[in-house]
């Protein structure tokens, strides 16, 4: 029921994931069966979906704690039991972030040494991909949560993209190990002392050269550079009008070149990707757009199977308990 | 002495200065100067430069407070007391941006009511560019220093760049009154009892809308996003050489488009327009690039004259009284 194109696009996406998988796994839609069971009709791969009912819909307007007492009830809630239950393997949502967040969090639990559950963001560079985390799930953080990042970032990259030892940098205002902000000089010398490949401090120049491969931040940060990236596109979206209105020969280059302009715009457009998963609670949890599309939707399918794959969760548990 | 190029790009911005401005003004060159009399036999305006001997060069490398007391006679200091003394109306340098922002601090003094100096970042918008402040000056902020950002990035905007009333912003998660960090949710409620046309939280994605004429942010936050727009238009050329090595007519594409991308991302290169001035202090210090030439030597001495014209100083030291 997650989502603004709630119930249609998760159960287009799903039935789409399942129809590309060629039944690698089944998937089970949770929300209020009637809803679900019509848009089910639509698909005709539909019918290899179970749906299970849950009637309470929690809606972006909702204070996420709150809403998951008074309905308790919601997909959200209903769905990551399943999973808590070994019912399913994982649990994928467009819903309210906040509620999937901390329904995640408290009926899934925390991995032992873990802190703060965290989301990361892929970000495009000039080479391979980078992981901003954390990338606004926890607001102030101390040193030791910025340390569990990496960590889970490390693990995630290493798993899911095959990067051997993926490079650490943490983000900072000088390359310089002197330079940083009170708990970023703190974490650097946690993750100095750490055994990832902890490249030392970056800045911010150095994510789209694709200096790291993880660069971790604290959630304030991170959520306001990766808003600023998504609003890349609709900038020079304006800047490539007003150039095209100067003149015809600029009208027609800018109508030539607009293709090629969409294809690296698109690149920038993050949710493109299809959801985040929740590291550092113990499961497979994703987190999706409420924008999502069908696409989203079934690129967070396929991620949540990789994740399940590639025991991430475990993987992470295994990672921390070194460090505590 | 301060810059990659100097004294050469100093002087050459600094003549061509006059000759653009039709000795509005008059010019002292602080510095070796044996070095700088030989750059000046190259400008034929040069003759109408004052030279004044500084025997000290600080470079990059040294760290700020270390070398203001080892090198007493640095360009840079000798150049403040100019200023101090009622000798010259305001010092511009391209050099150790920690140095000059000390011995500007301590020189010049503070502003009473300010604990922080600050200096901003121009950036462009959609529409009408926006000023980032603190850029970097400021890593571990107090509430009451982002509010003191937003009353002299006000004046400073509204002065200089003429805007009556400009638009404040605050930089956070989510544009809700309760959306935030410990430091900004309290700098909010500052704000708001404040006349200053607060329009309240922005998200990273508000700045390139162009929502705000002044966007308030800590100076670890500040350095890391203004970098990383800094480091936009070297990601775009990475990608279109990317994309024109995929077929010929691709290669056409943007051959034929790159004098419109060019004019795009030089906007986007904040060096270009030329120094930030160190708002807070008793008096006008502009601050430069390393890397300036002698163009962005020759705006930064316009954008001096300009603010020693609006008294920029005198109308913060009248802003901030109001509210102390």
């Amino acid at each position: 029921m997650g989502g603004d194109h709630a119930p249609a696009a998760v159960v287009a996406g799903a039935t789409e994931a399942l129809e590309e998988s060629g039944n690698r796994f089944s998937i089970i839609l949770v929300g209020q069966e009637e809803k679900i069971r019509k848009e089910l009709a639509a698909h005709p791969r539909g019918v290899d979906c179970r749906v299970e009912d849950a009637r309470d819909v929690i809606d972006m307007h909702d204070a996420a704690t709150a809403a998951l007492k008074t309905k308790k009830h919601s997909s959200i809630s209903v769905g990551i039991m399943l999973h808590r239950e070994g019912k399913a393997d994982a649990f994928v949502s467009a819903g309210h972030t906040g509620a999937v967040l901390s329904a995640s969090t408290l009926l899934l639990g925390r991995l032992k040494g873990i802190g703060r559950p965290t989301m990361g963001a892929m970000i495009p560079t000039e080479t391979t991909p980078c992981l901003l985390v954390d990338a606004g799930t926890n607001i102030d953080c101390r040193p030791k949560h910025l340390f569990e990042f990496a960590v889970m970032g490390s693990v995630y990259v290493s798993s899911l993209l095959g990067k051997d030892n993926p490079r650490i940098g943490l983000l900072s205002i000088g390359e310089e190990d002197s330079k940083g902000n009170e708990v970023s000089l703190e974490a650097f010398r946690l993750l100095k002392q750490s055994t990832l490949n902890f490249v030392g401090n970056i800045e911010g120049g150095d994510i789209l050269k694709g200096k790291v491969d993880v660069a971790v931040c604290d959630g304030f940060l991170g959520n306001i550079l990766l808003k600023f990236g998504e609003s890349l596109p609709a900038f020079f979206k304006t800047k490539f009008k007003a150039f095209a209105a100067r003149n015809l020969f600029n009208t027609l280059i800018v109508l030539l070149a607009r293709r090629g302009m969409r294809a690296i715009m698109e690149e920038l457009d993050y949710q493109e990707h299809g959801g985040v998963p929740l590291l550092g609670v113990n499961g497979v949890s994703i987190i999706g757009h409420g924008r999502s599309t069908p696409k989203a939707i079934k690129n967070m399918i396929f991620r949540a199977e990789e994740m399940v794959m590639h025991r991430v969760h475990l993987q992470i548990q295994e990672a921390i308990l070194k460090y505590i």
